[in-house]
């Protein structure tokens, strides 16, 4: 009964990329752990790039600066 | 001073749900725990289907499945 | 197919009241959202009043000065 | 390599006051443990007022009576 | 710059396997979003038994009765 | 009535240390935000360095290697 949450920033995760993320991590649950993929949950979190930060400083301001 | 969060599933969650559900874990954190309700918080995380996963797939799918 | 994350201060919750806890939380997503409880979650966190803070200070410190 | 999640309630948090709370925290982690700046991870949420409650009531309810 | 948080409940998770699903779940970040591993954390969470709740009842409880 | 979790490595934080942890990030939503410190919750979480991993390995491992 595993639950997984993943958080990547928002922007242009499609779908079908989710599908892959949820579908992948349930599959190394089953693999690594022997967990059962019926009381495995993923929940992925989209953060908006103003709000993640990284070095004191946001995402935004860092994709400004080209790092 | 407990802190709950509780995630569900986007899509009619009415704030009078909300409200039942906020004040229906605070009770029940008074009623087993005697905790104080003052210093009591409940956080409530809205989903969308295509970012919850179970057995695999995206809750989207399942319910395009009919499951 | 809820996720609920209940923390509590560490100390003396014992394993009825953690039952009492899980089942009352998910008859409540049950009564106010009709969601099946087999697919409900409930993860308790306790905490150890050291780790946790409020008003700036320890629960360890603001046990000790009697708030 | 810390990860710090602050949750706030939603309405009129600016970029620049995100940024403030990123650079604070960040900061805070290398004064006090000496934490390497480049692995501190902040990320911050914004909570609808509807979705937040404490005392058993939503944040919404008690912003309408005043309290 | 993902955040990956895996819970499982405790009981003989092995240093070897925490190291599987720490190198699977970052490989499955690069392969589905193109993501930096440098910048991708996960962190595992081991739960008690008697802490995780499914259908109503503690995983205790529920392994007791041979379900 | 923020909630700020913060999750560092195990091993060697002090409990004034925390205290620090907690004052500190409490006086900066104060000054950002204009939060009230009363109603403002700070959680540290204490991970095993085998459960954290970055860039696929586990900080136990990256500590071996010397990096």
């Amino acid at each position: 009964m595993p639950f997984v949450n993943i958080k990547v920033t928002q922007g242009g995760v499609t779908a079908d990329q989710k599908q892959e993320l949820i579908k992948g991590v349930t599959q190394l649950l089953v693999d690594v752990l022997g967990k059962d993929p019926r009381t495995t949950f993923v929940v992925i979190d989209e953060v908006d790039t103003d709000n993640w930060g990284i070095g004191g400083q946001s995402v935004t301001e860092l994709r400004k600066q080209g790092t």
